[in-house]
């Protein structure tokens, strides 16, 4: 089975520049509203779209003319269509999620898609949130291993790898082959310990305990 | 008593937009690193600078010749920047923070302020985080009220409200004079039900119980 794909309506990723990202045939791509416009514009296949057409530059009527499923939302609702489209997903079966363009929009997005992290985890799913120069997972009892492409996906500079406890407390944190390793440390939300460290190998390995862990990777994007 | 100023290095926010907001006689302004070349821009006294000037246009040389009390730190350290200038004000007494320019830069520096409420609120003390467009802070056992200028002041659309738990859960999360109004919710870190609320009267009323309750304005802005 392959992963669920949600593309949402914030700062438009690259995907040029996604490492080891890519849409393949098991894939299922569904666009939280105002997503639709990057995914049209990208060529991704569209398999489901979510959404009230409240900030997609599409109509309801254009995506059902180009023969698009379009799932229909009331406009007062308590999910936001990417929670909708992360539930639609998980409904499907999938277990593994790429949110793009998830991040660098509006503060409020981000945060609750960070939620949704959260919310996968608690369904026994993992997601990777996608931005213009940003990266995010969480981690809750597990490692995860990050191979050195991951760190120069994005632009000319190695990104900065950063980890927040996003429970109160993330507990056993632990940080390998990196600049500033840790060693079963607990993190907490009261002091941004984790921020800004740097690759020293071949690959970084991130391993958190008890709690729930963001891990970040942040590239600076040289603009002209 | 004032308040202390911390003026980061995010994504420059709009001094003459911010409702309520003025630098008086009893206020301690501090830069943190980069914040200093915001601070000169806009002829903000300047009474710390704090940083390794690492991210300032502005050299140690050039900030000494200008007079400006420096507070050196090696460029390896525990701290962020911005946490030791938080760190040097609660030192000198100020319990009430504005964190300028703290949001809509880096994602892991704007975490990183997030986690800056969090550990002034464990002081006993209490910050705003504001960027272009965000206005932020962190809420404990208390209730706040939002003057509607507060909602009016970045830019030409009314800001949406979106409240956060920051811990796990925050408990009696109540929510008054807004369109969707809680009473006494349970909210939790892994659904992002309180995002995209509106002002329904002359103030919005927050309150948070148990936990801690992150509290966001967002204005879009209308770019040309």
């Amino acid at each position: 089975m392959g992963k669920c794909v949600v593309v949402c309506a914030g700062e438009p990723c690259r995907l040029d520049k996604l490492p080891g990202f890519s849409v393949g045939e098991g894939d299922f791509v569904i666009c939280a509203d105002g997503g639709l416009d990057f995914a049209l514009a990208h060529g991704l296949p569209v398999h489901l779209v979510v959404g009230d057409f409240d900030s997609s530059a599409c109509t309801q009527g254009q995506a059902k003319a180009l023969g698009l499923p379009v799932y229909e939302v009331p406009s007062e609702k308590d999910d936001t269509d990417t929670m909708l489209a992360v539930k639609l997903g998980l409904e499907r079966g999938y277990r593994e999620f790429a949110l793009l363009c998830a991040l660098g929009g509006r503060l409020d997005h981000t945060l609750a898609n960070l939620c949704a992290l959260a919310y996968l985890k608690g369904q026994g799913a993992s997601g990777w949130l996608y931005g213009r120069n940003e990266q995010v997972t969480l981690l809750e009892n597990e490692t995860l291993e990050l191979p050195a492409a991951r760190f120069y996906g994005q632009g000319d500079t190695p990104a900065m790898l950063s980890v927040f406890a996003y429970t109160e407390a993330c507990r056993g944190v632990t940080l390998e082959k990196v600049k500033y390793p840790l060693q079963n440390y607990t993190l907490t939300q009261r002091f941004p310990l984790g921020v800004s460290n740097e690759l020293a190998g071949e690959s970084a390995r991130v391993t958190a305990g008890q709690g729930q862990l963001l891990v970040m990777l942040v590239q600076e994007e040289k603009r002209n």
